[in-house]
């Protein structure tokens, strides 16, 4: 068991009850496999499959709020329980949206066939997709893999089902904690993709979580939603919201471990839930398309709105994310996107750091150590701060550079 | 005298009594002229200086609405006549933006100079300045290549006076036309830099406009607001407001040719500086950073809010941009971004064309022709239109595309 390979960033604290013991599968009451259909041309897996067997299983799920749902989004929040989900079909290489009616048509019958192969009713089957978006989807494919799928799932199925849900992701995002709770130790396994298109809304591209204790429908629904608004909703590589984004929790209570509403049990898994979802979400943005370095942006101060706008501004800035990839501390660019953001407002006295170094206070440059500053932002997480006048709100984005590697990603390689 | 060269975009059409005639220089009433002061490193021209010497000389003013304001603009805005403007002074090299009371202080001196330089009095004239923000502006260099200036200036320095204001700028953007007005003939001519932080709001990087037609100020604000919505407020490079954005447009009255308030005149000096500014806004997307295609992005339907808020999510996306930049007709990524920018609205039953051939009617893919419209995505201005639900609203925005030279300017080559 390995303590703390998976929590490798400055910004993400391991909690001393969670420990990291990737090898040791799913949690009791899971299986997942994962084999290949033919949607990536180049033969990789692309469909997974993931079943959960407890009696009391419960769930919990997000969604992008996207104007232009996947199909496998619409038919997932309309014709499944959310609350109680035991089936997850995900594949790759398809996004399944626009893709108007036959797409819909298509992800019930990938939903039908994954409800036979895991002997449930098909509203207990989520179902998500992710890939090019526009491109008809031939479900026939997946109902084939799902047919041999069936019968070959198994409690280490994780790491194929992670893989088969890759797309442009240079590396796996999964995990596999212990977390020991008061009324006795639960584990907390998640797979996640995304590397591109990702401004997360109240949800990521894709994420699924599994854990053996035992929730309420309601404690399932509160932590997801709660940490997915402090992790998967805080990153952007490319400020651009997917029509796919999908986040599923899933319990199956075969620990025994009862986590009681309000019960300091809640508390410890909530702690652990929420510092895996955000080392997730971190890995993400480091996996951003091409990226070399992350940011955080930090802005207090004005009010909840502002800071939002003024964060997403400096993350979503062609200019910042190129000055972060050229470890060039140009702090002129930081001042630029706020005060593009909060137009109408000047004079903005604004105050930024970079790296704990100050640049800029009440809105004018100040002397520093420009060695210090230049040295600090060759590092591979750059800390941005932004103080905004007034007290009270504040909020923090991360986010990765913009490099060569992402134009050729989406400029030269795309079909 | 050419017709046609400076018109070179099937987006804006040469109006009838309109004709290029490149190298008649300045209006009647106008001087102008340039030097180097030392701003810019390569020892280029980056101070530029223009004087309208035209008695019942008029002006109108529009600047950028960020937050973050520069200072020649706080000190443009608040302490001179915008309606009596007589002198523009101009750099290029630094921004003097984020650089507060001294920065407030050293545009002030500048100012001065420049009035002592056309023995005008300070109020009447408007600062401007481009380049790095956030650095200390030294005004003496400036004062004293004012002082060489002055006695410097000629009818014919437009062209320098355009590359004084130059920045990352591959080519001047620069135009002298004759306008034939029902009452005479009048001159105007222009002078605009901008290549990247570009997404003006009312304004534009900077663009100087030059009329020795007689204008009520009334007239000129009218149509230099008007036309500005029209032309600086309608493209994006980068999605960046920047802190410097500036338009003037000055009228000498030299011509005696007046040009009365809803007139026939004043309709058409009004399409002749429409025809002008955007096609001067043209030319700063083309001349986007590294920029190889531009795209115009349209869409009809919704409201008005949301056709805005559709067109700039398209225009700004990244993912567009480098499929645009690939010759990609990737319209998923369009779908994608208007789904983003509209968010929680879904179902949205967009209609997307590019280049005039349908891709998705109802938010759904349909059957076009590939091969045509692959050809079609090569060339150097690329159609992007969107339909949305309902009737009454249009927009539309110029957009450069994403390149690795972006990448090279932004990341590699700053300081």
């Amino acid at each position: 068991m390995v303590v703390s390979d998976f929590f490798a960033s400055r910004w993400v604290q391991r909690p001393e009850h969670v420990a990291d013991d990737d090898g040791g599968g799913l949690p009791a009451g899971f299986r997942a496999g994962a084999t290949a259909a033919g949607l990536k041309p180049n033969g990789a897996r692309d469909v997974g499959l993931l079943v959960c067997d407890g009696e009391d299983a419960c769930s919990a799920a997000r969604f992008t709020r996207s104007g232009v749902l996947a199909a496998p989004v619409v038919l997932t929040q309309q014709h499944t329980h959310l609350d109680r989900l035991r089936v997850v079909v995900a594949n790759s290489g398809n996004a399944n949206a626009a893709t108007g009616r036959h797409g819909l048509d298509e992800a019930a019958r990938v939903q039908r066939a994954a409800a036979v192969a895991a002997g449930v009713d098909a509203d207990a089957v989520a179902v998500a997709s992710t890939g090019v978006i526009g491109v008809p989807l031939d479900g026939r494919a997946i109902v084939s893999a799902l047919e041999r799928l069936g019968t070959a799932l198994h409690p280490r199925g994780d790491e194929e089902f992670a893989q088969a849900i890759m797309t442009t992701d240079a590396f796996e995002k999964r995990a596999a904690l212990t977390v020991q709770l008061p009324s006795g130790p639960v584990r907390l396994t998640a797979q996640a993709k995304g590397a591109g298109m990702i401004e997360p809304a109240f949800a990521t591209m894709l994420c699924f979580v599994q854990t053996d204790a035992a929730l309420e429908p309601a404690t399932a629904d509160l932590l997801l939603g709660v940490c997915v608004k402090r992790s998967f909703d805080r990153i952007s590589v490319d400020g651009q919201l997917s029509t796919n984004d999908t986040a599923i929790l899933m319990c199956s209570g075969s620990s025994g471990v009862q986590v009681a509403p309000e019960s300091e049990d809640e508390l410890r898994l909530g702690e652990a839930l929420d510092a895996l979802l955000r080392m997730l979400a971190l890995l993400i943005v480091r996996d951003g398309e091409g990226a070399k370095r992350v940011g955080r942006i930090v802005v207090r101060g004005g009010d909840a709105e502002n800071v939002e706008r003024a964060a997403r501004a400096v993350a979503n800035s062609p200019l910042v994310k190129t000055a972060l990839h050229g470890a060039d501390p140009n702090w002129g660019r930081i001042a630029q996107a706020v005060g593009a953001a909060l137009r109408d407002t000047a004079p903005l006295p604004l105050d930024i750091a970079i790296e704990g170094i100050g640049v800029c206070a009440s809105g004018a440059a100040v002397g520093h150590d420009e060695d210090a500053l230049r040295a600090a932002a060759t590092g591979l997480e750059i800390d941005y701060e932004v103080g905004l006048p007034g007290i009270g709100a504040k909020t923090e984005i991360f986010f990765s550079d913009l490099s060569h590697e992402y134009v050729t990603i989406n400029a030269e390689y795309t079909t």
